[in-house]
């Protein structure tokens, strides 16, 4: 906890990934929700297969969810949403041609039965 | 929103995702729940590691999990639900040999904390 | 129903994924909890873009996420997730040099929208 998920399609071929995980990893630590850095988990999956809509423009998406242990309260989640959102369109610039949608979503973890092991180097 | 996920056992070849997509796409805007087709945001991904069950029999699977903004009523879910699996019997029929199992699960995404900016082509 | 998922950084060379999800899959039907082995469907996916924390050490980690029908005790949640993690602890040992987390999750899936067909073999 907390796990972060981004999805993106693939035509975003400008995106470096990489550091786009470790800025979005930099926010969740400064956020002051989370008491180890260690603890955040960010994964980001380039999506080959995609289909925005039904018309035929280019269109292009990335989609972030966050999951945390419940019990946050509403304001910390809109705030932890809103400070993603602003890496995404940082990271992610409008491109001509291409209908760019970017999103954020912030999920709760069940904390009753999340069960978690840690092997140190 | 929405956000719709296909995951399908890649033994499904002769699965056109891309058909797939589509036409889940055009039964979510003849739905009526969605103000803009371009709002629906749609990905598939083949899973090369998968197991159903513990028997040895070959078996396949696909799975769609549609993630709406909460508020919805248990009817409308209920019929989103109904509707997209139709689309997927439709699309992946029976196979001698395979015991195939589709299903759809539909979630509510938390409205309060979800963000998300949109930048034209 | 159940859906597992496993998510593992691709740094964890030496897991054997085609034996974890087996492994995984017969402690769900010893559980008693599901009817059917036939039921269980898991998957899991290597992920090559992730990032844990802030730091520059090597670290890795593996995420199950189990989604069952709602309507389980959370005593049955917290059993089932404790299985799991010690399926995932057999299965990948404490490595010099990496620093790794397993993680399990429980989650619930709305039982009123979920359809589901079985074509047989």
């Amino acid at each position: 906890m907390p796990h972060l998920h981004v999805e993106y399609s693939e035509n975003l071929r400008e995106l470096d990934v990489d550091r786009l995980l470790l800025r979005l990893n930099h926010v969740l630590v400064c956020s002051g929700q989370f008491a180890d850095e260690l603890d955040i988990k960010s994964r980001a999956v380039a999506l080959a297969s995609f289909r925005v809509g039904t018309a035929l423009q280019e269109r292009a998406f990335a989609h972030i969810k966050l999951a945390i242990l419940s019990g946050r309260s509403p304001e910390v989640k809109r705030q932890l949403s809103a400070s993603l959102l602003e890496v995404l369109k940082e990271e992610i610039p409008g491109t001509p041609g291409v209908d760019i949608q970017l999103c954020v979503e912030v999920l709760d973890i069940d904390r009753d039965s999340y069960s978690k092991t840690h092997l140190p180097a």
